[in-house]
């Protein structure tokens, strides 16, 4: 996890990791606390069996704190052992904390709900991936029409370089993370279960694909199972990660209707794919448009036009990259230095070049392309002409 | 047609009549004279070669009346002789003109383009069958989907106690109009021929039965065929007549969408039943909801919402009258006054306690049904308890 080599520092890490194992995301008790205490104190505190409210600057109350570090407290037995870390790590899974080069710094709408950190598996950078990414979200209960669609339009906004993120649970979210992946390009699945768990079980050969060409996404610990309550917590990430959400088929009572409205209420392009009005699963993507002004939209140029007014991305495949060149960090600025201004090189030539190891230049590449700086190409990669 | 009975005089209704011979319905050049002319001037300018221009205020042009004024002089052997308007009235069609009784008020709102007169045939009055109205437009080339949406569409409608408007086309149209028959409601057809060629021909017995629960309407003159510019132009009245428009299918370029434009055009409330994104036939409604902020609908109770915000309608079958009883006109008022506030009655006993002949009470029955005044039951016809 080479802590030390990102901005923020190892202390800070390992705190926010040991919270991640003691309080539950989205807490709404540990968002107040971290505004006014760094993470290593409150996991000192707790673990100490001091009062964290001690170092509350006076008067500054923090609603259900003493309950929260009870339960928090009661959990300490849960901390991992640095050989469990170790574990994990020798098995690809890699953390985001804020501060960090790959932390997605659009989590941070989401103030006191912000998660502690992320789990990652994956070759695609999540920063770079989601600066250009669509949530497709739907019913697990999809049928053929909504599964067809999801996997439509996923396919399209791949091909035109957008990212689909989406809860990767049966019906319309394995159907938009397949359709993405069919057309060659990167998809992010947020679990609400741990990586090493990976919930549905069904799904481990999807997310070990996902993980290929994209990456696998958590809040929870990666041995943590999924709660009920778990799925609404995650779906705010599913919203706050994306430039943008779609429902496609949803009934009235669909979990997928609190992804959409985490997105209305985060302000981000709301969208709903219509169906038969014959179609229970379809009633709650009409709902949507109907009551809460989610746009209408009836394919992958619609959402484009939706998250990118601009009309960045449509027509033609030309668009400039979503991030400027400073915001890159080093090793990804090398990478994209090595590659030849005319002409292609392939991933090793470019390492070489780069001097970086393969596998951080092929994370690199992932990260070029999903921002518009680079395309893969016959011969390899190349810089983008728009680029 | 007992012209002298109405408020509007002999021959100013004579006056229409000729004009709706001479002139096409929404001739923006007549529309414009008639702001400052009355149509028997204006006919006997055009029948004795005299410049209707003359009759205009000093300073007071019409953009094109030279020519329009040229084409109507061309028509005047179209001119119908009285035996000929003689049959028509006894085939049952009938006249309304603005300031009739039956005359729906709410066309005023087209201006210009207001109807110069209206044929009519049918038990319904037209009026009151459309103060509580909705027009289900759609493709003539319909899916089986669309076909079942418009016909249940219309039998809610219908038994919620709304007439259904539509053009009496093959497709959306005939189903809009067999859905509110087969609920024993009111449906208004709106054809784009005269009542006597009855455009399509295929649908003549579809007429029949519209006339024997409702009313067919034409601005042309009852033997005129229909011309391919002529269907748009009706579709205003479509739009005009009902407190809104439905949409159940259309392709992109339907001229249901015309109708629809209307509808957005005089701020009615516009509505849109959606479909798969995979049916061309439903590109249309999807584009409107998209575009032009039409209501995404999926049943008579959202349209119903739409129509009456105020929930008229909904729930229940409770609704008070649509009009106030001081608007009835003379012979409808003693129909409604000669059934007993307690227990029902026939039609009949009806006619004879309010002294007029069977066919009038039954014309009123129906234009008191459609208001919301009268129900039918088992024993004849009775009070509403919410009247």
């Amino acid at each position: 996890m080479a802590g030390d080599a990102y901005p923020v520092s190892g202390p800070e890490r390992r705190a926010r990791v040991a919270l991640s194992f003691l309080a539950e995301p989205g807490e709404p008790a540990l968002g107040a606390l971290l505004r006014c205490c760094d993470p290593a104190g409150i996991v000192a505190a707790v673990s100490s069996g001091c009062d964290p409210r001690a170092a509350l600057p006076a008067g500054r109350g923090v609603p259900g704190l003493a309950r929260a570090v009870e339960r928090w407290r009661a959990r300490l037995g849960r901390l991992p052992t640095d050989s469990r870390l170790a574990g994990w790590e020798r098995a690809g899974i890699r953390l985001a904390c804020p501060g960090d080069p790959e932390w997605p710094t659009q989590l941070d709408v989401l103030g006191d709900a912000r998660p502690l950190v992320l789990w990652l598996q994956g070759s695609a950078d999540l920063r770079f991936a989601c600066l250009r990414s669509v949530s497709v979200v739907g019913a697990r209960a999809a049928t053929g029409y909504g599964e067809h669609v999801a996997a439509e339009l996923a396919a399209v906004l791949a091909e035109r370089g957008w990212a689909v993120v989406s809860g990767g649970a049966y019906g319309i979210d394995s159907c938009a993370h397949r359709g993405a992946l069919g057309a060659g390009g990167i998809t992010v699945a947020v679990l609400a279960s741990g990586l090493g768990y990976g919930y549905p079980r069904g799904h481990r050969e999807l997310f070990a694909a996902v993980a290929g060409n994209g990456v696998v996404v958590s809040e929870w610990p990666p041995d943590r199972a999924p709660t009920r309550p778990g799925f609404l917590v995650r779906n705010r990430v599913i919203a706050a990660l994306s430039c943008g959400t779609v429902v496609v088929e949803a009934a009235l009572r669909s979990g997928a209707l609190s992804t959409a409205r985490h997105a209305r209420d985060l302000c981000r392009p709301l969208m709903a794919v219509p169906g038969p009005v014959t179609s229970t699963q379809s009633a709650g993507c009409h709902a949507i448009i109907r009551e809460w002004g989610a746009v209408c939209v009836t394919g992958a140029q619609d959402v484009i036009e939706n998250v990118s007014p601009s009309g960045d991305g449509l027509g033609t495949l030309r668009h400039g990259p979503a991030a400027p060149r400073d915001s890159l960090d080093p090793a990804t600025r090398a990478v994209l230095e090595a590659i030849p201004s005319r002409g292609a090189s392939g991933p090793a030539a470019i390492a070489v070049t780069a001097g970086v190891d393969l596998n951080t230049a092929i994370r690199s590449l992932g990260a070029l392309a999903a921002a518009g700086f680079v395309e893969r190409c016959v011969r390899g990669w190349r810089i983008r002409k728009d680029a």
